[in-house]
């Protein structure tokens, strides 16, 4: 009924997605046959019409059995088939429509609190044939699937395969974040009490934002910054105060300002790799920011999520060095594990840590213990450190090649920093570009690429653009950018 | 660092799942022996000095390699230990700490805004020896194990095994909740753009709640109902009005009257097998319910939580009878499929969907293709419905079993109601029985029981207690009830 954009957005994943399978089974034509068969049969019968016998099936279209059950069970899916036990399959008895009246719900709905096309941007699905530089996510290609695969299938006959995980999420997995976030020798290690084990690191900010502050309330953010933070603040009903960020930190002085001005008690922040700028705080940075938020008796949300994408760098929390938990610490496997493993953490000291853990509770429960076993299971495996190793080398590959080919086509002051880790470059593009129009028509020529307005709480102060160096593989991106120059000049 | 009692259940919780893991590899002696050992040298040794080698260790606990494999990790995830490639293990060097101060965060903090303590309740892990009557969810006899751990096993080698699912959820499994919850020849049938796919129930309830209602709006509830119901609306800042249920649906004279006094637009129900009551609307209750529903321009959100736990009766959802979009439908397969496969539905027509989906967005992003993938496989296995024809047979036997136990015990006046599905009874104390006392002295005798308290939005208007009888095995009720009684007289 519904016929938006996102729903047009879904069915493209969907063909894609069933086309790789079928592709993957070798029986394209078969299974095809099989489908258009029974879905002409059911719009041209009447309702309860018996249809082909599965052995019949089999032999006009050369498929197994299995392919014809594949099929039926689509249909019966959409309710076109219905099968009766011992008797076969039937076309399933129509069912009468009549005009549905939605217009009582504007009245009852009210004015929208917040406005979601944004999130569309940088999970839209890429076409077959498009060079995918908008994408928020790596490549299958750079993913270790052969640990990822061989970890579930262990996972599936765990006790926790099956049963409920506890509420704080599986006591060996939050013993490894809390290991991995503070690192060996720092002040302030952290204790696996601490942690939350969140479906994510969106669903950690959104917990954490809704959990330590209340509708009114301010939040400071560097802008730009991650969209999914921007928006599950909005969420939450924060007031969101901008604090502007180049190629470091936010200014200390700007920082204090604006806690002074606001009375926040929150600050969301990406002091590595931030996405989209591929920013870095320094130590004297970390330092300078870590004493407002302790002077303001506030709390410095540390959203790690590029640890595990350093190319020249390698990332220190500020987490393991705050021992009165003034920084919360949030990570997400899902870009360097698997995007399927959806399995993240919230680190907090003290009373927060339960204000979060109580927020997450009643907002699902608990997190699939397969997935927190899949991933321990990853984590712990010799693979690991070396698919990271890896995947350091390819990162700093794709990133010098679409590097140069920025500069090549933009010049040297498109590209606004070379960051040392992360997924993307942030370029800049020349005055009076229109960023919104370049994004559609670079679409129809076959290049995605991801308008920089979204990463700004509010209007983005020029026209930039988001490139991510890990979506598409390396040899597109020298002629997906001379596209995207020829469509400038 | 916090040792609350969220804290200490967890540990329970873990301590159970890693025996039964360690009971099926059939280890115990060996694998403990290396632990105690490497514990025990870590406590007792230097940083930096290097520990057993794996293969004195397999030698001396006659153990696998790949036992002291996973204690080593286990430790290493602790923190305790360290390995060098090619070198050993080693204790992990030392971490100074300061007595940290948490005081700050009272102030940053302010007031609760809810009370996270009643989650415990039906979540709370079963101590090994004692009757479990208390939980929320069937034990794993009662799941088809072998149906979902194969799904799993089939789901890894998907090409969602490893990537991204498209934020409403597949199609195929979109389409499955649409035909499920409308059913063939009713007068609307879902149509699968309609589906969001959540991760579990209790996420389709904080979604809808949230993204329907604005903090300080109304919700119309039925009393007694689903505390996490409760909870969410609560988290929400939602102004609960608790209607009065029985046997049967709530008066629709008081429905009216809550949705006029408070103005509210949404009303959230359990029309099949009320969790705790088990009480069941009549096809007169829902059209008169339905009719009042719309004549306030609301929303009723109906909340199917026990859909494949019918014993003696076949749900019939309101949302089959509904095209202009009054009912939001909520489905769940945590208790049915497996607590691993995080996943459900909720179902809405017009705007509300829209609005549903932008939150659940906001918040997760995506629900894991990996589950999803496993659940379609697990409901369209012709394994499935005979499965749930077994459970059919098990609810019936255990019910019957209970409420025998129950009446033998406390008469026919405890059993509030013999309910036709679900997973609970209800049942009603004698005048002035202290039910939070009775709770712990009967734990403490080895029964676990819920207090009804929490299932209320106000005050308990009596002493309750709901079993569950689907978390112990059936020979076990008899004792357990005698165990009750005798507390009680």
């Amino acid at each position: 009924m519904q016929d938006d954009s996102t729903t047009r957005e879904e069915r493209n994943t969907s063909a894609t997605t069933s086309g790789a399978s079928t592709r993957t089974s070798g029986t394209i034509g078969g299974e095809r046959g099989v489908e258009q068969q029974l879905r002409h049969a059911t719009s041209t019968s009447a309702a309860g019409v018996r249809l082909p016998s599965t052995r019949s099936l089999v032999a006009r279209h050369s498929v197994s059995p299995l392919t014809v059950q594949r099929v039926v069970q689509r249909l019966v899916g959409e309710g076109l088939l219905e099968t009766r036990a011992g008797a076969g399959t039937f076309v399933a008895v129509r069912r009468r429509a009549r005009r549905a009246d939605h217009s009582w719900q504007t009245t009852a709905l009210g004015e929208a609190r917040s406005e979601p096309t944004v999130v569309g941007t940088a999970l839209a699905p890429t076409p077959v044939g498009t060079t995918a530089l908008h994408y928020g996510y790596p490549m299958t290609d750079l993913l270790p699937g052969r640990l990822v695969r061989a970890a579930i299938t262990r996972a599936a006959r765990s006790p926790l395969g099956l049963d409920r995980a506890p509420v704080a999420g599986l006591p060996e997995l939050r013993a490894w974040f809390a290991a991995d976030a503070a690192g060996a020798n720092r002040e302030a290690p952290a204790h696996p009490d601490d942690v939350v084990i969140m479906p994510g690191g969106q669903s950690a900010l959104s917990s954490i934002f809704r959990a330590l502050a209340a509708p009114g309330d301010a939040i400071v953010m560097e802008s730009p910054t991650y969209w999914g933070a921007i928006e599950a603040a909005r969420q939450a009903g924060l007031r969101i105060v901008p604090v502007a960020r180049g190629a470091g930190a936010p200014l200390s002085d700007k920082v204090d300002a604006a806690f002074g001005s606001s009375g926040a008690k929150l600050f969301y922040a990406q002091p590595h790799f931030a996405n989209p700028t591929g920013a870095l705080w320094s130590g004297a940075d970390k330092r300078g920011i870590l004493d407002i938020v302790r002077a303001h008796g506030a709390y410095l949300i540390e959203d790690d999520w590029a640890h595990d994408f350093g190319i020249d760098f390698d990332v220190t929390s500020l987490f393991g060095d705050d021992p009165d938990g003034h920084v919360i610490y949030v990570r997400s496997l899902t870009k360097s594990v698997a995007p399927s493993l959806r399995v993240g953490a919230a680190i907090a000291r003290g009373p927060a840590r339960q204000r979060i853990q109580a927020d997450r509770t009643v907002d699902d429960l608990y997190v699939s213990g397969l997935l927190q076993v899949a991933a321990l299971d990853v984590l712990t495996n010799p693979g690991w450190p070396a698919h990271l190793r890896y995947l350091r080398g390819e990162l700093r590959l794709r990133r010098d090649e679409l590097a140069r080919e920025v500069v090549r086509h933009f010049g040297n002051e498109a590209l606004t920093s070379m960051p040392r880790g992360g997924l993307n470059l942030w370029v800049s593009l020349p005055e009076r570009t229109d960023v919104a129009d370049l994004v559609i028509r670079s679409r129809d020529a076959g290049v995605m690429i991801a308008p920089g307005n979204v990463w700004f709480p509010t209007e983005a102060p020029g026209p930039f653009v988001r490139l991510n160096y890990t979506g598409a593989p390396p040899e597109q991106f020298a002629p997906a950018l001379a596209t995207l120059a020829s469509l400038l000049h």
